[in-house]
């Protein structure tokens, strides 16, 4: 077993942004692989990061985003926990990553549950509609697999991340969760186009 | 009858931004009286923003307003007709006090049109028990008075601008029609003030 090195520790705290002790035990754990260790403080950061999300997140920012001279703006609230976050550099890139990504790909919906249940009855029918005559197992998979593609399309945390199309905006804020170690809220958006009906 | 001279009414536009000959036909009728002739260019700039309220408001801008580092932000639509005057510097200077006025008095509605019948129902109620026992017509006086003030205080276009209380939000816009001669319509805002319930 390799020795885990106040070094390597180190050079793992600056990947990660964890704690110390939480390095060094991922560094034990791992055996002093460093890739190894870094996955271990991921699983453990969006672990926790599950249980900050029911924590008070009642500071936070009021951003906007103003795109092609004012034919398109975006305003969002985002909360977290204390105003030290609130005017963190890191967060204030996050702020500014979220009004870009609303601005250019015009969700509807901040989460899941503000889909309202009669717009979902709808898209469900419109879905079944294009598969009818096929068996129902085949059916509900082929319309659960439509439902999926609809949120990704207009629930802002379901939508695919702008600058990065391999995360879901839900995993940006897992992410910023565990780096910044508060919970982390996006509480509400408007986004306005000159002249929309 | 004083000589209504090229310059006198270079002088006027200049002073009113009105067409040259609106300038000298309003200099013959104040006979070259410039600030009577300001006057009656003023009542026909207002009598034809009247008409022009009425045409199709498609262009414009949305701009936005953030407020003590993020913590309250603002955004709004302004509607007018053309894009050449949704880039003017005027417009544009109008758009931005808009939004300043709307993050210090946090206006509910834009017009009364948009105050629901119940909030209105129950503020009538409050001010009616506020007088009980008066005779009808002070009651009636009185609650009008303070329904007045309602909207004075909830509505953007009844509030006083903060810049001029002077006049009124509704007063400024009417005088930006009479200046860019164009119907000009603020459409919606939305103001977030963070950790607000």
């Amino acid at each position: 077993m390799p020795e885990v090195t106040p070094a390597l520790v180190k050079t793992l705290r600056e990947k990660t942004n964890a704690g110390m002790m939480d390095c060094k035990r991922a560094l034990d754990e791992s055996e002093g692989d460093l890739t190894k260790a870094e996955e271990i403080l991921r699983k453990k950061g969006i672990a926790s990061a599950g249980k900050k999300a029911s924590r008070a997140a009642k500071e936070g920012v009021v951003a906007s985003y103003i795109h092609l001279q004012g034919k398109v703006g975006v305003l969002v609230e985002i909360n977290c926990e204390t105003d030290f976050v609130a005017k963190n550099e890191n967060f204030r890139e996050f702020v500014k990553d979220i009004t870009l990504h609303i601005a250019a790909s015009s969700p509807t919906y901040v989460s899941r549950d503000q889909v309202p249940e009669d717009v979902l009855a709808s898209e469900r029918d419109i879905f079944a509609a294009q598969v009818v005559g096929k068996p129902a197992p085949i059916v509900e998979k082929i319309v659960s697999g439509k439902i999926e593609k609809f949120y990704g399309a207009v629930c802002l945390l379901d939508q695919a991340f702008i600058k990065n199309p391999d995360l879901t905006i839900q995993d940006l804020v897992s992410s910023k969760i565990a780096e910044l170690g508060e919970n982390i809220v996006i509480r509400r958006f408007t986004r306005y186009q000159v002249g929309e009906e």
